[in-house]
């Protein structure tokens, strides 16, 4: 530590902000360069960027070697209360008399649990959140407003399903009808499985299997609006950014990290610790440890030296 | 059928999963190698894959000329039962003095239906959901639970509307403000009109018209998390992948299948059969039977063509 | 006014209605070709189309500079009514007692509104809405059905949040833990501020800032289907159409257009009055009045000269 060792800090915030009390982060020198003139009091700074440098009159530095790592940590420091639930299993809820609810379970307002669900101990349900027959839900867990947890699915002990989630839709099956005229829904029969300490966002979709489960590792984390089709199976740790379409009966590694918009074909295989960038569509086989960009995706220097190709193609006489 | 014709087949299942007593299918030679250290007892095999091989002890193969085929039909044979509402209209659902509620119809816990709402009978409304003003809902219909169908919205019978649906939302239509200042919001005062034996899925939007009705035909299926704008008219078993997004004004065909991720630009026109690779944008007219694939979408030849000439150019010189 | 100008005229349509009474718009050649053989019995036309045209025995032409905008201004008039609150605050809508509710609001059936929120005055949050603690909602706003507010979050004055929305889920943050094993949660201790006369369209998702807020900006209109992460900051009256996909940092200036499934990378600066078109990939910072195209997005003529290059590449003997 560098600087006034008094100092109370009451607030995390960005160098603009002009809260008294407050720590920022310097990461880089960009953000070096704006502390001068903010008027936050503290900062954790990146070592190799302290130098010579002083935090200034009354004020400090905290020298770490990850200032991101830091920054998150303090940031736990500072988290605010979870909402208040006024009772602990609201009474306007609809519960089922067969459901079983675990100790210490919240159920918010005008939520419907219902037949045979089983709810964990420490799990919290949001208002307005449906969970239905036969579906069973970890310990610690946390359910937001608006989701459904559809029949049959099962969700792990500290889970978080964000807002308005959809959990085991039907697969988007047909076959042609025996007249060959119309198309006729396959059933769903499967659910969906989640694992531990699994993080779902708002809007996402993730279908039940034709037969069996949809299965997501634990330890998986799943962006906003993202579509998981029937069958798929998705390993542990892995990342899923928002927006990311993937089709039926895919079959994704461990540590895997996909990128904002991207599409998968469907019964593909991606290895495990591949890196897929941002709008790729990925229409082969990844093996694992590749990382791929692109429509059609393949490994990122390819990719990019096709748009080095084209920008050198408009630029000559040929176009 | 070749084999153990006694068994007892309680379940569907993939071929590695270790369930007793269930049935499987081998629909493709990959399957056929699986299927001697699997733990199924009896499998629907593909007529072409049978040849010399035979099931093995105490199992059974039953032969069929297509095996994806029998295998829908099997999975609707074992299809659990759907959720159980234990009073047909659940006392907690807020219901409209004014509405009119078909015979057999059930609501679930926590909906509201509003004034002059028609559901016709035998209709099934999950927990939940919310039904506006003067909607009119078929018959056997099911609409599941976070969906809102909103006012004067006409969804046909037979039809499945999943989880936290949205039809009917006002289309995105502005005007400059007269001072040229702003934008001021184009009021839309048409409505969706749905036809018969259509599935929708999650998350997925369906905007009203600005004067007249946005319509999707009887018979057509739209997956998850597809958007749908104001004024479209899409035609009969047309089937709509995941995460597609359809601009205003766009007229689609029957029997039209678009992938996933698609991207349609607004007052297209897209005759019958037509069918749209996956992640493709269109920008341009397509006529009847043409399959299209790619940003600019165009024949699928020409775009996996281009594809081609681009992995050639990485591997010359000329980069 | 050209022709019978005793009509009365009831309503809005189409050239192809068969509805009496009703007005329609001629704004292009194709329009007025259909004029003869329409039932419509009058329409605002474009003043240049008018030239020798007459109605047709008792119908009428209403001549305007700007027929869309002539067309937008009349459905104003014919704007049916909003949904019937039949109670102003539903008797089944869970309310904390620490809630302010303003003057006028109207709270629908099975609504949930946390502890310490505040509803401003002529406010309407129509049935099954989730608004949790303490966030704020301006006046003469407009909160749809299964839109969740999470908590903190505030929405200005005469704004339009539809249906299944997603305000203030957590971005999506994790940092790799201690033992390098696993991924752990960074706290999202932001919110999300949104100005006045936004509108948000159904199952948009805006996630809320790490430390302070992710902002939208005055008379912004975002689409359905929308991504927004946490911390971007949104300028005044831009727009962005359906799908699209904004990580997070990402900073837009005022007036931009941005079409549908556009993605645009974290931490990018796009400036004031850009353009971005359909389903482009935005991976560099756009200075202020550019029109981009493509993946990557660039100068939209470089992106067309692209395109070319690779047709003429195609018919070549190239490939």
């Amino acid at each position: 530590m560098i600087g006034n060792s008094g100092l109370v800090i009451t607030g995390a915030v960005h160098l603009d902000s002009d809260k008294d009390g407050s720590i920022s982060f310097i990461g880089s020198t960009a953000y070096l360069n704006k502390w001068e003139s903010s008027k936050v009091t503290a900062a954790v700074i990146q070592e190799k960027l302290v130098q010579d440098n002083l935090p200034g009159d009354g004020r400090a530095f905290v020298v770490v070697k990850n200032a991101d790592l830091a920054m998150a940590k303090i940031l736990e420091l500072f988290t605010p209360d979870a909402i208040i639930f006024n009772e602990a299993i609201n009474r306007s809820a609809v519960i089922s008399e067969t459901a079983k609810i675990g100790q210490n379970a919240k159920i918010g307002a005008n939520c419907y649990i219902g037949n045979e669900v089983q709810i964990g101990a420490n799990t919290t349900i949001y208002p307005n959140s449906t969970i239905l027959d036969n579906a069973i839900i970890g310990d610690h867990t946390i359910i937001k407003s608006g989701t459904v947890i559809s029949e049959r699915c099962v969700i792990g002990d500290s889970c978080i399903i964000h807002t308005n989630v959809n959990i085991g839709t039907d697969g988007f099956g047909y076959r042609p009808s025996d007249d060959g005229r119309s198309i006729v829904k396959i059933p769903h029969i499967g659910n969906v499985e989640i694992g531990n300490h699994v993080e779902i966002g708002s809007g996402t979709c993730i279908d039940r299997g034709k037969f069996d489960a949809t299965i997501i590792g634990h330890g998986t984390k799943i962006d906003n609006l993202v579509q998981i089709g029937h069958n798929c199976k998705i390993g542990m740790s892995t990342l899923i950014a928002g927006c990311t379409g993937i089709s039926g009966s895919v079959t994704i590694g461990n540590g895997v990290t996909i990128a904002g918009h991207v599409s998968i074909k469907d019964h593909i295989n991606i290895g495990d610790g591949v890196t897929i960038g941002g709008k790729s569509g990925v229409i082969n086989d990844i093996a694992a440890g590749q990382t791929v960009l692109g429509f059609p995706a393949m490994e990122v220097k390819k990719t990019l030296r096709k748009w080095a190709v084209l920008n050198r193609l408009i630029k000559t006489g040929n176009n």
